[in-house]
């Protein structure tokens, strides 16, 4: 089984390059699957999960949660615990024993033992706010300044999800296999040069 | 005409990647060829020039100078005007209009306007300590604490140099188009995955 985890900044162009590389390769591909998962275990809402998880109220939890995350002991916090039912999840996905491509929610880190192929993907700022500028949906119109500040805080909320899972800083070069820059790249013709080095990794 | 920037950390690899990559792709080949034009061209001994360039005093260069050297006005310090000359014979290099890989330098922030393609190699700390241990002289025998001191301080020189020319960070990820983390890598393996990705890349 071959598992290739795909971090990413908002905006950079990282879920088009997962999905493709998915196609391309033939693996199988895992992103809103999770928050689905999650919410028919917990019989919650998929919005709900997402936005607890995406986007608010980390910051109120202490640092000293990340040692009982990784102890697996009692949580009181409602959003703690729907980071421990995805940690459920992601982990059921690599007992499936296929190969398959997992976007964000940490999967690099919680698959450790699996080994896997691990890619963080980065832009420029301006390139960013362009891509979000041609994605957004019609309803929901935001100016230039207001894109960045939703990059930045949606980043930092990822980042500060890290620390408290891993202790370890989010983007940090060292701590991926590549980490590759889409400014001013076309993402279907990053997918080829992607997968080609991915394979490398895989025969060797 | 491709040219290539290769910016490493100090013990990562990134010279022995580059090298197999020129070799691989058919490229030319230069890193310490531009240490031989400077002391050349300036009539210095070679290790002197590679000396000053790499290891000592530029802690002593106020951010001012950073303003003259993109100007080309008139330097003071004998270490600021090595620096000119390198920008000089790296711009000579790209001047000969033959693909090319280029290592360290701050080539890929030097030759800007030919569109190189600029990779970063870093690698963890434990990862270059061995393989420095691996490829150290006889002569030179340092205990792994020495070796961890001595990449630090080389990286902080880099660093130091890159802010001096161009008031960028060293080793941003979104500077370069991919970062390769040679950790658990045999860089031969390594070098077919980039030689892929570069080639994808040079084709669109």
């Amino acid at each position: 089984m071959r598992i290739i985890t795909i971090s990413r900044e908002f905006g950079s162009g990282g879920r088009e390059l997962g999905k493709r590389l998915a196609d391309e390769l033939n693996f199988d591909y895992y992103d809103k699957e999770i928050i689905s998962s999650i919410a028919e275990n917990r019989n919650l809402d998929k919005i709900y999960v997402e936005r607890a998880l995406d986007n608010h109220g980390w910051k109120n939890i202490p640092i000293a949660y990340r040692h009982s995350f990784a102890g697996g002991s009692l949580m009181q916090s409602a959003q703690t615990a729907l980071l421990l039912e995805q940690k459920r999840v992601i982990e059921k996905i690599a007992q499936l024993n296929k190969d398959c491509i997992i976007v964000g929610r940490n999967a690099d880190i919680i698959l450790e033992k699996y080994k896997p192929f691990n890619i963080f993907v980065c832009a420029q700022m301006e390139y960013k706010i362009d891509r979000c500028v041609k994605y957004m949906e019609n309803s929901e119109k935001l100016t230039h300044k207001e894109i960045e500040r939703k990059i930045k805080s949606i980043d930092k909320n990822r980042a500060k999800i890290r620390d408290i899972i891993t202790g370890s800083p989010w983007g940090d070069k060292s701590a991926y296999h590549i980490t590759v820059n889409t400014t001013n790249w076309n993402i279907k013709d990053l997918t080829f040069a992607v997968a080609g080095f991915v394979n490398c990794r895989f025969r060797r």
